[in-house]
């Protein structure tokens, strides 16, 4: 009997946990739930009769050891940055891992280890990184397969929210972590644009967008990803010039948010010292020069050509010239932007969150004629439980893990799903649950 | 007979080294000098009769608690961050320290316990902080003295190159950390300027600076440095309405500046991913925006209105649109930046550096007449062993220890350099030394 340890509960759980737990009773496995919150976790597994719950403190070796080392196969739901006690444990007592984080580069590290004793560390293998690895790749190996040769691939993510539930004018509500929101970007994006390098520092980030459309769904700003080159090996696009990897907001999202970082408003480097400051309007004050004229005025001037409407309805949206209170204390500007945001863009529970994913790909094909294909995929949530971020998130993890535990594929070493022996049966599973892409050949 | 311990041989510690040996004759001290190389101790005692020269890794707790255990004060010249093991030791065996670094967080927490054991830990004892506190304190207590209470209080500091070595258009050569020169200001500086706190984030700080003017060597630009606001309690300052420390560079310094913050040559946060990238040239290339016309056309486009010939100037002499090649690889834009700079602002040998710092109060007299006091200082180093920059952190820290072992002044917890009974001996001596402000009153 296959013992499966999920650790982490929360909400990016719920769909993973569901379909394992759902997919226990045809082969067999026993599924443990580990989380600091016990009830969480036991919530989560709503008596399922091949499920326990336990509490988990990650931190807590001996504990962490004994759980490890009872199961055979562990998913770590936890954030990124708390993989590795778990990965450096599996490795120890030869446990298979799974993550939907980015490979690190100390899990990178572990290859040949992880290789040598014959395990897989699958990571990358939720929405985005994940599903983009899965659907790009597809394409990539089809074109490539009838001859051609990828020029160009532009790819976009974006957790948004869905259209009947966007009630505000930014179009944004957090169906994630808020702090990455607010600090996203903040260091240098990469990226081959034409065949030249480039850089894009984050005071220049969110000027420097693309407007992408999906077909009923309007058009969308991208902002370009931190890291766009180590992905032109990875797909092994070897005669690609143009490799841009970037995150979606609603349109104009982009204009305002750079109000923000030319403000200073994002920066989480300073706790600010704020003996005398009480409301949101001394905050954004305290950022602009010095002059005459209402506070909206005096940002307005600040902004200067940039400034137009769509901007001033965001702001005012947020009470930002006005006298809400500032809530926390020896903050960062960055704390304060998010506290405000957190209960302005609530995804409240009836709210409906939606995914949006576009490749774009050019290549010539055999005959050395450019041709473009445009990828596209939009999830909607159903409720603010059931998100679509939860569903795109946890259903490639466990679908993969699923799929290798029934020996749909075999693999060792660290792994990302790009090959197709993983991304086929994936992406067919996934179509299956109604996460579909429309590709447009032209 | 007192045993004094220093940790740390480096430059800045050279005149610090020879100040303590020369004192330690009348006193009858016997002064260890503990370095990483052995060999740099050695050097720096010069077989002095009361001096023993020791390997020392301040990673090694078993070696460094024997050590320190062996003497009554200790003195660490060692970078910031690493103070605090010897901090900790200190209490744990009883003994005074002293550095001429910021009073950190986990520094501040142990106050009580310091204080509890009747032990001093002097900080902030170096040039800025150090010599600032001292000078502005003397001031600060004579207006109040007098009846008057101070209204505005800026002060600027710079390590600059002497008029007699500035043979670069920038007017600057390294004469301290060139990673903090190249870093400097990454975060929001905070100030209070007629009133109102002020925040300004990095992509704005070398935009909005001030200009200051110092009788006999002219203007100087001054950016704000990161934490002014918690220097108000520190002195006392309770009816100012401004309150702004900076840091200068020669005139024209910091325009220029801004266009590599405005590129992104500064950011640290990401190492670029540089497999294309040969020379400066590519790097300038990536950062700029496509385009046609030469590399130097397409920089003017990107600055726009705010090139001129002084910036042309100080760019070209950086050879930035050269086919000079890059030395690094996996490294950061500011990496790449601080390589170049370290070749095209080296001291040389016989190069004079040089201490610029400038106090400008203004309060209100007794009689509640408007009054300003400028009280300016300028030093200027040797050679490049001997610096300006060398002195004036390493004299007011070993003065100082000497004042507290002879009984000048007496003083228990953390300790900066703002009392009387401190700050009057120690001003006293560096005068003697050619340490000297120059006071105007209008």
């Amino acid at each position: 009997m296959t013992k499966l340890l999920i650790i982490g509960a929360g909400r990016s759980a719920t769909t993973l946990i569901n379909y394992l737990l759902e997919q226990s009773i045809t082969y067999k496995w026993q599924i443990t739930v580990a989380d600091v919150d016990l009830n969480l976790a036991k919530q989560k597994i709503a008596n399922h009769q091949n499920a326990t719950a336990i509490e988990f403190n990650i931190d807590d070796k001996d504990l962490r050891q004994s759980v490890i080392q009872k199961h055979d196969f562990i998913i770590s739901m936890l954030p990124a940055f708390m993989h590795m006690p778990v990965a450096i444990d599996c490795l120890t007592f030869g446990k298979n891992l799974a993550t939907a984080s980015y490979v690190s580069k100390e899990m990178a590290e572990l290859n040949s280890e992880i290789k040598k004793k014959g395990l897989m560390f699958l990571n990358e293998c939720g929405l985005d990184p994940g599903i983009d690895h899965a659907s790009a790749m597809k394409i990539i190996d089809e074109i490539e397969s009838n001859g051609g040769a990828i020029t160009s691939f532009k790819s976009y993510c974006g957790g948004l929210v869905a259209p009947e539930s966007n009630n505000n004018p930014w179009g944004y509500k957090f169906s994630w972590n808020p702090r990455n929101v607010v600090l996203a970007g903040q260091s240098t994006a990469q990226y081959l644009l034409n065949g030249e390098i480039k850089f894009l520092p984050y005071n220049r980030l969110f000027k420097n967008i693309d407007v992408i459309n999906v077909d009923g769904y309007g058009n969308f700003d991208a902002y370009a990803n931190r890291d766009s080159l180590s992905y032109i090996d990875v797909y092994g696009l070897k005669n690609v010039k143009t490799m841009l990897r970037g995150t979606l907001r609603q349109l104009n999202y982009c204009k305002a948010w750079q109000v923000f970082v030319k403000l200073g408003l994002t920066d989480d480097g300073s706790k600010l010292i704020d003996t005398n400051l009480k409301t949101y309007s001394d905050l954004i004050n305290a950022f602009l020069p010095s002059g005459n004229g209402s506070l909206k005025q005096r940002l307005i001037e600040f902004v200067g050509n940039e400034w137009d409407n769509d901007i001033e309805l965001m702001m005012e949206y947020l009470e930002l010239f006005s006298n809400k209170p500032l809530h926390l204390s020896n903050a960062s500007a960055a704390q304060h932007l998010q506290a405000l945001l957190e209960e302005k863009w609530k995804l409240n529970t009836t709210d409906k969150d939606m995914i949006v994913m576009q490749h774009l790909f050019e290549y010539k094909n055999k005959k050395g004629e450019l041709k473009k294909v445009t990828s596209s995929l939009v999830v909607v949530g159903d409720d603010n439980i059931n998100t679509a971020m939860a569903k795109t998130v946890g259903l490639p993890l466990a679908i993969c893990v699923k799929n290798y535990l029934i020996g749909i594929f075999k693999e060792e070493g660290v792994v990302v799903p790009i090959k197709k022996s993983i991304y086929e049966p994936l992406l067919i599973e996934l179509e299956e649950k109604g996460i579909v892409f429309k590709e447009e050949y032209n």
